[in-house]
């Protein structure tokens, strides 16, 4: 879709996505806002009775609103609002600043190549032998260590630092802070104290994978770490020496997955869940908030708890540990009965 | 209070504080100092007995006592002893070093501005229409995005990072490695892969907001995220996209808030704490460890556990988790009783 | 043991560990690499049976056999394969690269020394009085705050930051966005807002102590936040205010040690281990994951649990807490029997 920048009269945008107009066409929203916002120039969207009541008590001024749903601001009504508003998004995202070609002040290695297309920004230190491909962008402060490669399109954020041999694929993104390479966490004691196991291994970053702020994946012991296409780390997450985490797959804040751990297609965990090492999830799994994964998952499906199991049964004991006191008080009673009972 | 640097006499130090002085006036100190530390010429604090036995057991050289309390070292009675140790310690206080200015390797974009009275250190970048207000103090390694506001005496400690669109209001500190405005964590499948929903919102921060190392907070996918004034986040919190932190509430080390929600004024979280997404909080609530709060809490009070509860039946349920095994026990024999009954 | 450079033969790697050959002294390898990897030129280890079973199955080209075990590839017995595979990884590291001396670009305040043989990277900043030992490391993008000292062989890697104050021992290693001597987390709530209590204490960093990546130490209010000798702290630690970690303490991601805590010496702290404040431990402590220590503990041992119990207790209450509906049902079945009883 062709990104049209704001303003817009909400009679373009009806044209635009196909919807019906309530109201003026001439009203004209400069951005999408949420919908409970009080900003009488925004376009809101309700996909619901909840989101509509929300928006109707603030002072936005449009709103992109679901099939059944009416409202007494200037509305349209489309098939999908959110994906509407979505696109307003996206026409209306202005990129972080950054000038074409290599900041005066950035260090490149002379070994090091930088495409003619790509941006490497002010303070951007580029070590020996990297690569930075076509069109790909190196914010501010970004260290890029030795061997390095950032594909076509790719972008480290201020802040991104790469030790070595990490390779990053193809639009994949690095927000400010993440830490990619650093030493796996792998001691052996040797009775006085603990000697470091040397972490000589690489990181494998896909295509299309975006790598929160202040996220950390460490480089593996030998071998890589890999992140294949298309994973979402939120911040915050620690992805482990030797870790291989599957296509697609999404991990929230606070997420911790241990050593040589893998993670299967499609997953999808929640904030805070923990995987300990050397265990592995199916393709397709769903973890709640929290979760811990003490050993393999070997079916699709949700899964709750420490230890993980089945979402259902899972919470099934997790409401009942919030009444411990109820049960706790019937065993009481029966011990009292049964007492009354032998007498 | 005027700030008199040491060192410090106790007759000096109990004139000042207006407390009774038990040793001798010309008795030197040169630093505040934990009570149980051995340090002969540093002066620490005794609230109750707990804390005077570590300190005798201790070397440290002289006390602040509360009513009530007396030692064998040479110590001052007052009615606050923690409020007069904090009072030294602001006496002691010495700001990390920056040159008046800017430092003449700091990028300064032209359209940025930079107030004659504000400071911005070595290797810092300021964005496109920047504004770094009276007396700001912007330390090394710093990187202000475009259209970024630095208020009034507001400091941005090395390493501190704003994307885009950051308002920080007067006398607000952000610590190392902090990064406020990246992307919120948004994706829409599509049926083979996750699609970025486009993140365009601000970070609005309050006065007088302190903003601990290492916590990300994100901006809003349309509007803003906000942290009112007063806010005070340890470090390692995440704030997800448009959350609302109300006026002087703090969160310690590893508090997520999810994405939408609200937290009330003076909120206290301690550690662990996470917030679900699009759920709120009333004023003056208190959630205690590791508290997850999955629905909105319409009450001031304490909460604890998970699902959050209120804090006295919550530690009620913790107890008895622990002494399952016990509860197993009483009911396995109530089962054999039963059946020596049915006989 | 002298390093020797990759490749080796088989009969090279034979003769040097002690060890038995199975297979074609010139075979030749060129990595160390995981026993499930299909690198034809690489070896892994197997220490038992599940190892083997994982190389056997990958096209890994040889392998360190313990005693006992055989394969179908070409393999060496000996005592301990897994040290002789950490003795391979030790003559593969490649350090990243730093120039000798310092950097053109690096700002070191006039009043700041750096020995002749240590090395200061690409747009670090050294201020005033701090102290660079010899052959000491300091990567790109670093801060070393004022008064900091660096010991001898200390390594900063690229963008660690040391507030005032922080002195670290010799051969000590710091990853990059690790945070050391941000202000300790204290405030005294004067009835309308949180004032700041000013934190003027130090870090003090013994010797061989490794701090991962993104990991926040928290200077102390007064007197010293301590590491002592060998600790080893993994990614996204928190270490707050006053707190002293025992020699050869190691803790796993996301551990919390709260103010003023002391852990003992030896102890081991899997991930997300919480500590409260103002609490000990004693000597050899092992926590299991997720444990919460509020009280002291006393005696050495393992374990696990919030609160923490001793690890076999716990794990008795862990599992019977996933087992809750159970419980529930056996209750409501005695309650039937016993009205039965009753009539």
């Amino acid at each position: 879709m062709e990104k049209i920048p704001p303003p817009w009269t909400l009679g373009d945008l009806a044209a635009l996505f196909g919807g019906d107009l309530h109201g003026p066409a001439s009203f004209t929203v400069q951005r999408p806002a949420p919908s409970g916002s009080d900003d009488p120039t925004g376009i809101g969207f309700a996909k619901n009775d909840k989101y509509l009541a929300t928006a109707e008590a603030s002072n936005i001024g449009a709103l992109f609103l679901a099939p059944g749903l009416s409202s007494k601001k200037p509305s349209i009504v489309v098939k999908n609002p959110q994906a509407c508003f979505g696109a307003l998004l996206s026409f209306s995202h202005r990129p972080l600043p950054l000038a074409s070609g290599i900041h005066p002040t950035a260090v490149i290695d002379e070994t090091a190549s930088v495409d003619p297309s790509a941006f490497v920004g002010a303070f951007s230190v580029v070590e020996r032998g990297a690569r930075i491909l076509a069109k790909a962008r190196v914010f501010a402060h970004c260290y890029v260590g030795e061997g390095c490669v950032l594909g076509e399109g790719a972008t480290l954020f201020p802040h991104a630092v790469l030790y070595q041999d990490v390779h990053i694929g193809a639009r994949s993104i690095v927000h400010s802070g993440a830490i990619l390479g650093a030493d796996g966490f792998g001691y052996v004691w040797d009775g006085k104290q603990r000697v470091k196991v040397h972490q000589i291994g690489s990181v494998e970053v896909g295509e299309d994978v975006e790598i929160g702020a202040l996220t950390a994946v460490d480089r593996a012991t030998a071998g890589a770490t890999v992140l294949e296409d298309g994973v979402k780390l939120d911040n915050f997450v620690q992805v482990a020496h030797n870790v291989r985490i599957g296509e697609h797959t999404v991990i929230a804040a606070f997420g911790g997955i241990s050593g040589s751990s893998r993670l299967g297609a499609r997953n999808t965990l929640a904030g805070k869940v923990d995987i300990v090492d050397h265990v592995s999830t199916a393709d397709d799994v769903t973890l709640g908030g929290r979760t811990a994964v003490a050993t393999n998952i070997k079916e699709p499906g949700v899964y709750l708890g420490a230890p993980a199991q089945p979402a259902l049964e899972a919470s099934k004991s997790l409401i009942i540990a919030t009444k411990l006191p109820e049960l706790l008080a019937r065993i009481r009673k029966l011990e009292k009965e049964i007492e009354g009972l032998k007498k």
